[in-house]
């Protein structure tokens, strides 16, 4: 397994984190592997604001689900992804999550990890976290958040699982006589990932992306 | 530079591809990092649609913008990458992205080229490329096309430019007052970019997440 490929395998969602800060080395690889996602006709239509305040930091905290406000408080930092739709009308999402799993690998390939926090909300309801984290980074209207990924250098290796390879595979069309058996047999596996994955209630989750 | 910074920073679409088969070993460590992407509360809302038939791969190439109908007539394969919104309503876009992104880094690493067509349609409107491709890969309804990921050995190194960091950057807030500032040096940028990028009409480029 070259080294890509394990940092794919083994980067996981953290959100204790020791109380050690960034180098500034760490950080610009991180934020530059942002910048070389690929987004739509190259529009690059964002904005990534690192947050080191601890009263921004705090106030974020207390606008995510339960989940993830640990993530923030322990994190020496967390950068925010913004994607500006003027841009890219078509596809701001994907754009602000390919440069967001970008940043996680990055991460994850200098020995950090990250809090992938998906705060977007697909239909930018008004009390979503979106807008309330949106508020207080200063964020214009028409700007959207897509992320918000607190970075550090992580207290626990974490292990959550993933589905088998044969269930999510297909070949040269989509088999819909299988997908009742198969979504049974999903139904299986996420009560087990989901065990070792949720401590609290699913509501809590709602800006999660593990 | 880390390999994994490395593989982030020379991945870049190709369109045109050598008539070289990919080893099943390669295609299988590819698909384990779609797997490996993060998710919604681990919801893997995932299927990934392996397809080497020609006749269909020249139906998508007829479905999808100009620009990538030959990197699905010259790439020996593409990986369809399908979410189902009933196992993650709120965050399925990222979902399939993260995937579709980790994938492409994969494939990267292995010395192997993709082509991100973001064919996700988000008003899923009823003539979208997504709802075309869906057709020919009888994706059932309610599941949704995020992107087609044709792969193969690259014929060219691509050479795509990023703007720079310093104008995606912000610390602590977003700072508005810089905006107008910052729109200028992108639109200048933008032009250098795009020349270099798009050869065709922006029209052409719909699908196209470069």
């Amino acid at each position: 397994m070259n080294p890509v490929l394990r940092a794919i395998r083994e980067r996981r969602n953290n959100v204790n984190f020791k109380p050690i800060p960034i180098a500034n080395e760490n950080l610009n690889a991180i934020l530059e592997a942002g910048r070389w996602a690929p987004s739509w006709t190259n529009s690059q239509p964002w904005r990534f604001i690192v947050v080191k305040d601890e009263k921004i930091k705090e106030k974020m905290s207390e606008a995510v689900s339960t989940f993830f406000k640990m993530s923030l408080r322990e994190a020496p930092l967390a950068i925010a992804v913004c994607v500006n739709p003027e841009l890219d009308p078509f596809h701001f999402v994907e754009d602000g999550t390919t440069a967001t799993q970008n940043m996680a690998l990055a991460a994850q390939s200098l020995g950090l990890s990250t809090s992938w926090i998906g705060v977007f909300s697909m239909r930018n309801e008004k009390n979503s976290t979106e807008r309330k984290v949106k508020a207080i980074l200063k964020v214009p209207k028409k700007w959207r958040l897509i992320s918000i990924l607190p970075l550090g250098v992580p207290k626990f290796k974490q292990r959550q699982k993933r589905k088998d390879l044969a269930e999510l595979l297909d070949f040269n069309t989509f088999h819909v006589m299988e997908e009742k058996e198969r979504l049974l047999e999903t139904e299986k596996t996420s009560k087990v990932t989901r065990k070792t994955l949720v401590p609290r209630s699913a509501r809590e989750l709602g800006t999660g992306i593990v």
